[in-house]
């Protein structure tokens, strides 16, 4: 049985870390899993994702934005996401539509009815059956990539309004639709958030082939 | 007085060559002028254009390329050709919306509707003035690429049918709004091209301020 979930939440809110704990949990049960990130996942998408972040590119209008991150996301669909839902696969994947309708449309004041239209055109219809949101207070996660020593990308520059303005987007699409979302309290730690993350997504599965 | 002219046609046509004959015609005459072409015109446009034009995406969706333009358009509309237009200079642009229409609607299937909305969002709303089709029959067309030595794309390698389907589907834009689109014979020599590009632009135009 495939099982596409998506994680959405902001930077420094442990989604990669999350999936890599989640994907092998996932594996040492027996089930086949592909973890994949967004932008990118394909290499036409890395090469969009390069544009994306570069901190050169401060001109960058919303719209711009949001198109290449809908470019990015039809070919990883294509290439990468829906081959493994056919195969039978879980897909975990590191933010999806939500991320450009909460950072572009909340964000950055784009019309969502536009940027929804976008994504169904991208998406041929695909949407997530689950999608965690790893939420966290602005300053929190901002503390967090400070912390990281990661290096800070074109978003890490936007004024702290702007980050509010996407934790609450996100947490508005969360509320519109518990049957798909659920809210993770990313603000815990590392282990709690992981035992959280698998006990919500192993309540959408049948026991595993491979169970021992 | 602004005017925005945009070049439409296949490559082969003498697009390039007749916007740079014309742009110092009119620079001849006193205009102000601003030659600009798409993907590319900004430093995030010519970014996208490499990753669009490299021979090995050859796996990219019609709709990754009908987001890759766009995307480069939203950037190339607000950076260069708005605020020329604004400067009360006359524009020409080396392919526009219609190329999105057309290589990857009647070229590439993909739905004239939902590629006209992601127009809308991308250029908030501006439209071209005037359109000139550079027409030429597909085979002369490529025989004129290769003949040229320019380095070939991934558009080189389609098939003829999807080069027939492109010149239909211009043909057709072209037919359909007479009063925006004029059609040149462009397998005439360079200086019986040149000659009507001129004189059907000059007849948007009135006197130039600086003509002597």
């Amino acid at each position: 049985m495939s099982l596409f979930v998506t994680f959405e939440g902001p930077e420094g809110a442990g989604k990669s870390t999350q999936i890599r704990r989640l994907a092998s949990e996932l594996e040492a049960r027996g089930y086949s899993v592909v973890a994949t990130r967004e932008p990118g996942g394909t290499a036409i998408g890395e090469a969009i994702r390069q544009i994306l972040l570069a901190p050169e590119h401060s001109a960058m209008l919303p719209e711009t934005e949001a198109l290449l991150n809908t470019a990015a996301r039809a070919q990883h669909v294509a290439e990468v996401i829906q081959p493994a839902l056919a195969a039978g696969k879980i897909v975990l994947c590191d933010r999806f539509v939500d991320s450009t309708l909460v950072y572009q449309g909340a964000g950055r004041g784009l019309p969502t009815s536009d940027l929804l239209a976008l994504q169904r055109f991208a998406t041929r219809g695909l949407w997530p059956d689950l999608t965690l949101l790893l939420d966290l207070p602005v300053e929190v996660g901002q503390a967090r990539r400070r912390a990281s020593g990661e290096p800070l990308s074109r978003f890490d520059a936007d004024a702290l309004g702007f980050h509010e303005r996407v934790r609450t987007g996100f947490l508005a699409l969360a509320r519109d639709d518990p049957a798909r979302w659920r809210i993770i309290d990313a603000a815990q730690s590392e282990e709690a958030v992981a035992r959280e993350v698998l006990a919500v997504v192993l309540e959408r599965l049948p026991p595993a082939p491979g169970r021992q």
